[in-house]
This record gives C-alpha cells, sequence and structure tokens, in this order.
C-alpha cells in the first residue's frame, strides 16, 4: 500500500497509521516530549474517543480554544477546569475535552515535527479512528484585509513549490504538502455560515525563519532592499499565495503520510506588503486569534450535532 | 566591515551588532515574540548591565538556571522570585540576576533564530559590550556514556560539513559555523577544574527533526534498517561528530555575525549507539540536565570573582 492511501477497518472506519515497522520490537513506546508513553498511560482509556485534534503554536492559545469548544458544545467542566495532560513536561500542553483534543507545537517546522511524530503514535495506540486534525495558527498575509482568515490549499516552500524537504540519513527525500481539499470546501463553508470575519482559500508558503525568510526588513539581519522585498511578495503572490507561517509544510506531509485528513486554518495578523512589524494593539492582536478557532468550533459543533441526529 | 569581524568601541569593549540599515528609520522596534518593544521598554536601563546569556530549549530548565546562577553568585533574591520578564508572551521566558540573561528558545532551528533575532536586537538597543552567549541544552551522544557533556567545536549538518544554509528571499546563502574556540577552551578548563562529570569538546551534528533526520527507529515513520542507522551514526561519528542536537548552527551563525562570543554546551541523555528512546529516569535525566548549568555557572563566577579581584 502506497504511504497515505488510507487504511479502511472491517467496520469503514479509518485508521491512524504509522510506518514503521521497528515499533512493534519496542516492549514500551516512551513519547518523550508529551511525558506520556504505552507502559505508563492507557492510551486507548484517554485518547480512544478522539475524533478532532486542533493543534497550533501558542500553548496559552490551545488553552483558550478548548475552554471554547468545550461551551460551544455544551461540555463545560463545572469547575472550568482543563488539566494540561503533558502536565509532565514543558515541551507541548496538551488539553481534551470529549472528543476534541487541543496540543501546542511550538514554532517551526522542527518544533511541530517532534510533536506529530509522538501525536501519530498516540493515536495508533489509542486505536483511533476517522480522526481529523486542524492546525489553527497566526500568520502574515500578502494583499490581505488583517484579520482574514486563510484556509490553506497547497503549503509552498520559498520558491513557491508544494514540496517538503525531508532529510533522512543525510539525504533528501520530498514529500508532497497536499491538504485534503473537501476539508478544506467544508471549513469555507462554515465561515460563509458565520459570516463574521473574510475567508479566503488559498496557498500558504512556510518557510524556516521569519525575518530573513520572510524577506522583513526588521531583523537583526536584513542584507535586501524595500524593493527587493516587495518584488518577492509579489512573486510570492502571483504564485497563488495568500498568506506565510512556518509550519504547514512538515504538517501536511506528515498528515498525508498517516491517513490523517488535514486542514490549516491562519488568520493573518498584518499585511506584508504594508509592513513588517505586529504593531496592531494586543486587544486587535487576540480578537484576529480567535477567528480560527471560532470558524473550526464551528466545524466541529455541526460535525458532532449531524453525527448526533443520523 | 566584514560581518563577525568584532566592533571595538573607543574604551576598547565589544558591542553586539545588527547588520540591518533599516532599523534606523524604524520609530519603534517591537520585539513581538518577547513581548518587550523600544517604545515600551527603557532596555538600556533593564538590560544594559547583561554580559553573559544563556539559552537553552526548556523554559522551566532556564528558570532553574536564573536561581542556579543567583545561588552561585550570592545575588539570591531573600523572596526567591524571579519574575519571567517575556510574562505577556508564552513564546519564550526570559529571566535576569546581576549581568546573567537566561532565555528559553524553543526546539529546533527556527524557533531558536526568531528568539536570536530579537536578543540581538534587545543587546544592541540596551548598548550592551563585551557579551558572552552560552547555549545549555540536551542532545543524544555518539559513543559517549550519558551524562557526558560535549562542548562544540564545530556544529555540522547532516552531511557534516561545518555550515548553515539560510533561505533568503527564496535563494540559500551559506553561513559559517564557526563558535569561540578561546571559549569552549576556557569551558573544557572549567570542567577539569569542578571535576564532577565528564566533558568533552567534539563536533555537533545540528538537524531539522528529531526522529527521521537523527536516524531514530522510534519515530511515527521509519524507512530504513537498524544497520542503515548504526552505518549513518558511525559516519557522523568517523567525522568528529560527538553529538547530535536541534538548534547549534543557526546558534553559531547568528552569534559570528553579530559579534557574540559562544559557545554550545550540551549533555548527552542517551547514547545513540545503544538505543533512540529516553528511558532513563526522570531523576537521571534531571541530574543530567543540571551538568551544563553546573558547568556555565562555574565559568561565569570565575570571571566575575576574576574581574572584582583586578
Amino acid at each position: 500500500m502506497d504511504p497515505g492511501d488510507r487504511k479502511q477497518t472491517a467496520s469503514g472506519s479509518t485508521s491512524v497509521f504509522v510506518h514503521n515497522p521497528h515499533l512493534d520490537t519496542l516492549k514500551d513506546d516512551i513519547l518523550y516530549h508529551f511525558s506520556l508513553g504505552t507502559g505508563t498511560h492507557n492510551l486507548p482509556a484517554m485518547f480512544g474517543d478522539v475524533k478532532f485534534v486542533c493543534v497550533g503554536g501558542s500553548p496559552w492559545r490551545m488553552k483558550a480554544f478548548i475552554e471554547y469548544i468545550a461551551a460551544e458544545l455544551g461540555m463545560e467542566d463545572p469547575k472550568s477546569e482543563y488539566p494540561n495532560i503533558c502536565a509532565g513536561t514543558d515541551r507541548y500542553a496538551m488539553y481534551k475535552v470529549g472528543p476534541v483534543l487541543s496540543v501546542s507545537h511550538g514554532m517551526g517546522i522542527p518544533s511541530i515535527a517532534i510533536m506529530l511524530h509522538e501525536l501519530i503514535k498516540l493515536l495508533h495506540h489509542a486505536h483511533c479512528t476517522d480522526v481529523t486534525i486542524i492546525r489553527i495558527g497566526t500568520s502574515g498575509g500578502i494583499g490581505l484585509e488583517p484579520g482574514t482568515v486563510v484556509v490553506t490549499k497547497q503549503s509552498v516552500d520559498a520558491t513557491f513549490l508544494p514540496k517538503f524537504e525531508q532529510v533522512i540519513l543525510g539525504r533528501t527525500v520530498v514529500r508532497n504538502t497536499d491538504l485534503d481539499l473537501g476539508l478544506s470546501e467544508e471549513l469555507l463553508e462554515c465561515s460563509k455560515e458565520l459570516n463574521q470575519f473574510p475567508t479566503v482559500i488559498g496557498n500558504t508558503m512556510c518557510t524556516l525563519d521569519f525575518y530573513e525568510g520572510q524577506a522583513r526588513l526588521d531583523g537583526a539581519f536584513c542584507s535586501y532592499t524595500e524593493k527587493d522585498k516587495q518584488d518577492y511578495l509579489k512573486k510570492a503572490s502571483e504564485a497563488g499565495v495568500c498568506n506565510i507561517e512556518m509550519e504547514s509544510s512538515v504538517f501536511a506531509a506528515m498528515c498525508k503520510l498517516s491517513g490523517l485528513r488535514a486542514a490549516v486554518v491562519c488568520v493573518t495578523l498584518l499585511d506584508r506588503l504594508k509592513g513588517d512589524q505586529l504593531n496592531s494593539s494586543h486587544e486587535v492582536l487576540h480578537s484576529y486569534q480567535q477567528r480560527p478557532q471560532i470558524l473550526v468550533g464551528h466545524y466541529i459543533k455541526k460535525h458532532l450535532t449531524a453525527k448526533a441526529h443520523s
């Protein structure tokens, strides 16, 4: 079977799967950066019912999301306590309410990749089926009104190509960065139903650096001109790039390999054609950051309601 | 002047410098991921006396370090309160006691690069001089007894070459990853004085991924054999690689560009030739992680004592 094909169980549900024959030889599997493990935790009991996983860079935001989704689903804890499941480590934070898991991933491709390796193994060990995973993040927009939400069609690299380069044993392997188009369209439909903020579908450029890697003029180092920056961002725009962030390519590649239905939903905090510094007020930036949460919350609620009525 | 040459002031001290003519045109400079800025904070008053900056991935560890160094230097806060200077954000944590600054950087090259851009600008805005910066981290060792501390001679990539590739406007620029050899030798000397744990100088391989990128057999995906892994790690060892981590290359490159005297001191948590999982007890791993702190604490104390007596 090709990696990325979805595995159907006898009941017609889709498993999350790992591609690693060595895992079967491990007595226990320690998910070190989560401070969890198969020998120390009953992962099927803790996570077997997970159907939606939301991930984002900031631990505070992922805690806010679980509080928001609990209220949306009418599953609030009366004491409003949502314990951090990864309390034994400060690498990532993880929260759960009903079938929704919320996990932080830090900033950048390497940080989210460590989290995804361990999350995919966690979902596999917990025998989860039919899991949808959505990254809810922040980004810089190109030619969009700040606060616009971008649902990613394809994640592209700094040369605008839809690929992710994974180095394995010193050799570069190229991986596909396709996301689930049906899921993206459903999310766009949800935004229309909400009618609270502008949402578009477009390509997202994923970079390894926030300053020089995104043509910012305000880093510690900058060897190019304002015109060079504008030319680069215009070329990106012509290639269909709507926004720039730092995790979508490896997220798309790894979710595809493991058969997870995946989408990336990022709000744009500024228009990079007009500036580089994040100088909007704290309140404005905070309200923008709630938009992907509201959109994905609506999507999850809609799915769970439809399922309850079916 | 070549980037990387140290700038000497009239008094003979060395400034931290940025290479960005655009910064002078900014009215205020917002260090977004620190939640600090020139318009909102008096950076020279807050940070002007900084001489030693220690950085590490984990915020908890960087808080523990400031408590440790405060005790070592006899500068304890009687209430034992060391406020997080970046309390307005959850991206990084920052603590200060006397001339020592302790900053977390998360995991991976992109995460530490964002922090370093903003740290270098902070030190520049604060008019700091003669700053030494040391990364105190964790790593996987190759053929070393777990708990061995490695002081990095050169940071090398996954093909064992001493270079860091920075993408700027879609084009790759190669940067030098040399660290300060004199500083490394001083740190090795400090370890001999302490005589508490084994310490070596060697090359450090810096990768973009913890699992496939470091030839681990325990990730969600693994397409190679145990023999492939052993062959790769043996080649690394033959190229002088003593340990593997995920931040040293961009750290070395950016510190060199900004004229910071820099070293990387990482403890090895396991011997990768013998396994991949971090299955030592919490107590053992915790004691290993204190070793770079003890070594660097000794170095700082020695320097400050020598200065006080000179």
